[in-house]
């Protein structure tokens, strides 16, 4: 299928003409993998040709050409060559629109600023999408589906700026969510770079725990430690640009460990118990004012879980089988214990193919889980 | 179906007998919705008729009734009320093991020694299952399969009381694991109470804030903060129970947490960024060391990611080859986005296998992810 026959297929998509993409990690991938699959002409520019083919083979876009006059520019590379390379786009093609995706976004336009860039065509971006894995590998067309595009815009950013990204956000299926630069910051600092270092923090823990005291770790503490897996360069780049209000936040938080570290090292003193209830209280508090789950809708998925042998074959025999059914797999989980005898593979699928798959594996002899 | 062709259908169920289930939260309603499928004779007993009614609407069993001669049973109710309710079933049940699945077992065998109950027949469990909401409502019979289950025998424990034990955790699809009850605590600790404290504290930073700042939460929130909706009552009592393991290990994150906030109030200090750098990659280390799911990735396995075309059979293909080649797969992960043409499949695998099965794929025409 031709980019145009595609395109014509999209009638939604409102985005047009070249988006020039730097850069092709996580994010610049899946931005290209989004907008081709849509028919949008995507011009690729990254700093190593490893990575450029990478992302072409991948089905991100096409390899930039000097004859490119793209309208929109999104510059996808890490925080701190972000300002640099917003502001040597700009001045290469003084008809584009250029936007970026950088955690922090004050002290960008900042360094923006300071070298005298056009700003009239900037608009800062942010798409709260991530993976604790980057890197073109970890790109998917879905990523921004359901989750929040901030809209950064600046004082000289024009009408015209501010609408080309709102399009890019609400074809990728994001949310656009027009906040300042400082706001943006503030609110980032708390539901997102806190999150991180205290998941990093509370991950450091186990690096020197015994194995066997690991062996029993469940959900919660996986849930809890999923984003330490992050890369240290990067966040360290972010944090630093995003340095006060982290380190505020992270104050009030070592004042309450301290009043819960000091009721548990005295638990019969008057008001200890008292405490630890009052600390999990406000975390139930705190919880439940995050709104709704974002993304999730958008794959809205029936879950089949099937118990399995744990023994070699046994997986492609039950996928075969799904397979031959003609049930398309829209994802799966693998989960095994290493020292379990049976593993659990939640099969998602279609929520209308649900209940057929799950009369006919059983008929096959496969057991599913209640 | 009756009970008992359910049982002579399930041949592998070797728990025999009456089994008990006092309490019908979370877990006595899980353990009793498993047993009852697999054919097993669940007598329930309960506080409150209303909780009664329900578990036993909800499948998990009958009532009990003064004629039972239960040989097993087990007491899932809160920590704080376990060794009473423990020494009054032992004294009941004379010809009966008692086990149950509080989250800390030292002191529940100190309080239980102090009473005088007849240890012999006494068998601490605890099954490393939940879920971050409780009720019987929450209950499911596969909520063990695939997990450890603590085995937490004291000095007086008769091997028939391991025994059965280790052959309910066995017939509900859990691992058994054999820890004293002093090891298990301070594990436990380490890979389940701090957790829960560290989410609750982070989560209550959200409970004053800006509505604004918290539309912007992603997926690393919701993850780290998920355990901060447990019911506080139960948490208060667990982590008294618990509390100086719990209070060591929080005292050295505050110490952790205390050169971080110092480095990034003042990130041109000599060393600042290093710091921060360093936290992060203490984290990346502590992750890795989770087994298993999740943490699977750098622990011990290799992985060999596997480009294939998004159509029904690719993957069970891919997988046949593999096993085909004699490789055992550790874990697998499936990534695709509904709209990309091609998904990618990590590979888990045994290092010494990595080379030769990237070669030998290579050869049968599969693309290997860089």
């Amino acid at each position: 299928m031709s980019s145009a026959d595609s395109k014509a297929q999209n009638s939604a998509i409102k985005t047009s003409g070249t988006v020039r993409v730097v850069g092709a990690g996580l994010l610049g991938t899946s931005i290209g993998l989004a907008l081709t699959k849509a028919g949008v002409d995507v011009s690729l520019e990254t700093q190593s040709p490893a990575s450029l083919a990478l992302a072409i083979e991948y089905g991100a876009g096409r390899a930039a050409q000097p004859t490119d006059k793209p309208a929109l520019i999104v510059v996808c590379v890490p925080p701190e060559t972000t300002a640099p390379i917003v502001a040597r786009e700009l001045a290469a093609f003084p008809g584009a629109i250029v936007t970026d995706v950088a955690s922090v976004k004050a002290e960008i336009l900042e360094q923006l600023r300071a070298t005298g860039a056009d700003l009239t065509r900037y608009v800062g971006g942010h798409p709260m999408a991530g993976r604790e894995r980057g890197g073109a590998i970890s790109g998917r067309a879905d990523l921004f589906v359901g989750r929040p595009w901030v809209i950064a815009a600046n004082a000289e950013t024009t009408a015209a700026g501010v609408a080309a990204l709102e399009t890019l956000a609400t074809d990728l299926g994001a949310t656009p969510v027009h906040v300042a630069p400082f706001e943006h910051d503030r609110a980032v600092a708390l539901v997102s770079h806190v999150p991180q270092l205290v998941s990093s923090l509370l991950a450091a823990r186990l690096a020197d725990a015994d194995g066997r005291d690991l062996a029993l770790a469940g959900q919660g503490l996986r849930d809890t430690t999923r984003i330490a897996a992050s890369d240290p360069k990067m966040w360290t780049q972010i944090l630093k640009a995003n340095a006060e209000p982290v380190a505020g936040i992270l104050e009030d938080l070592a004042a309450d460990l301290n009043e819960v570290i000091a009721a548990l090292s005295d638990t019969a003193a008057p008001g200890a118990i008292h405490e630890i209830t009052r600390a999990l209280e406000a975390g139930n508090a705190g919880v439940s004012r995050i709104p709704g789950k974002h993304g999730a809708t958008a794959t809205n998925y029936a879950t089949v879980v099937v118990m399995i042998d744990d023994r070699p074959g046994e997986l492609a025999r039950l996928l075969t089988e799904v397979g031959q059914l003609g049930v398309n797999l829209e994802d799966l989980k693998l989960e095994h214990s290493p020292e379990a005898q049976i593993g659990l593979v939640e099969l998602y699928v279609n929520p209308s193919a649900e209940a057929g798959l799950v009369a006919d594996l059983l008929k096959l002899g496969w057991r599913i889980a209640a």
